[in-house]
């Protein structure tokens, strides 16, 4: 690592939202940022990716009040903006590769099942794929006027500790932090992601020219009771890590699956 | 199970695909069945859900010429569909839920670490979620004129059994077919997915006006040698067959981070 760390900065509200600026903030006071984020709102594009339009890319100013930032925004997903960054953005103009990534501060929970929805996190795997230690971090609230401000302290502890120590291969971390309340966190847990789901209520309506439409909407339903989930700490005020990998894999399932089909003796 | 099973299909592709038609026209010899298909193709999607705009839905005649066949195409992404599905379309109609959810077939394979990106994928994960058996079915073939025939004595053996023997609890099978050739399908394999990336190239163009833009290119890096894998089994003309879960913790690492974070005990 060269004196100043190269971080690449990413998220998935778009590079105006105030979870960004928070990042890029802290960042910036660690080491030399690059920052290439969505134009627009991606929430809820899971790892979607752009491949049937092509893709825009501009420098940005939105960061030009702070030191050490190189800003792009870029008209595709959170995952669009970490193939960018590696073979587009660093391979022009600096023949680099970043030494941390990060991505948000989401606004709102990215535990359990969320991270499947997740831009936030899509862009953190993507870049773990890549080979790089990664991070996305996310606040566990969606209120217009969220409090960033408490949970930076942390952010700066969680990146230079991955800066120092390193993220096993292929992994990336899944950071939540509680809402701010009046009960000061209590620190951080290592934790695995919960067992829950969302279940869904869809609102019909009828436009003014009689035609039905309906809105998606859910209520989270956690049935994980485990003391060690994200789920949990989050409940108990403390910060969740969960490491994360890329294997979908139901590794228990394939010994069960070769005993039962008769199929693969035909 | 009543007598007919309900069978709940989507894909990624779109409703008028080539690869939904041939599932389709299986199913319908097995069971009652249910499409929610988006009306446009949504390859790329990954797991996206469409939270900021409404869905629409309408009734469709594309399979209007099979028995056992009611159709609704959606604007949606795939996992919207199967969330329509369960918390709208059988609610409403039959207050029933799905003995099967099938998905595809793809037209592409959806190996590896593909299945991050397939919408194909993302609407037989979602329906696991929701606790129902389910398949996602991907030939690997990108061509235009690919030809479906031949796996659909495949596809029926996958469902029948599936339908037989269910599947452990939160799994979804990830199911590829080789492109045909002039060698016979040698057989199936219960496999785990390989560990592989995509190697990206930005293809940077003008445009009429002298603005630049950006296409996604890329293609497919295998680092994975294992003969246990999805890669292995199409390569040497097998089906692949992977079951998958939803968990993305990389367990291996959390004792890791237990021991090696010094922030933790600070």
């Amino acid at each position: 690592m060269s004196a100043k760390p190269l971080i690449l900065v990413s998220n998935d509200d778009g590079i105006t939202a105030k979870g960004i600026r928070t990042l890029v903030e802290v960042m910036s006071e660690i080491g030399e940022v690059l920052v290439v984020a969505p134009n627009s709102p991606q929430s809820g594009m899971g790892h979607a990716i752009t491949i049937h339009s092509p893709l825009k890319l501009y420098e940005s100013n939105v960061f030009s009040d702070l030191p050490n930032v190189q800003a792009f925004e870029c008209s595709g997903t959170p995952a669009d903006c970490i193939k960018l960054a590696k073979y587009h953005v660093l391979q022009v103009d600096k023949n680099r590769v970043p030494d941390l990534v990060v991505s948000g501060v989401n606004h709102g929970s990215n535990t359990s099942i969320s991270i499947l929805y997740s831009g936030t996190m899509s862009a953190a795997i993507e870049a773990a794929i890549e080979g790089f230690a990664a991070i996305g971090f996310s606040l566990c609230d969606y209120g217009k006027e969220a409090d960033f401000e408490h949970i930076k302290e942390h952010i700066k502890a969680v990146a230079l500790q991955v800066l120092k120590t390193g993220l096993p291969k292929g992994t990336a971390l899944n950071v939540n932090f509680p809402k701010k309340s009046e009960t000061p966190i209590k620190g951080m847990r290592i934790c695995r992601q919960a067992r829950a789901r969302w279940q869904e209520i869809f609102d019909e309506r009828t436009d003014p020219h009689g035609r039905k439409y309906l809105w998606l909407t859910g209520s989270f339903v956690n049935e994980d009771l485990g003391h060690d989930t994200d789920e949990w700490a989050i409940s108990q005020n403390y910060i969740s890590v969960v490491p994360c990998i890329f294997d979908l894999t139901a590794h228990h399932a394939i010994a069960t699956l070769n005993e039962e089909w008769e199929i693969l003796r035909a």
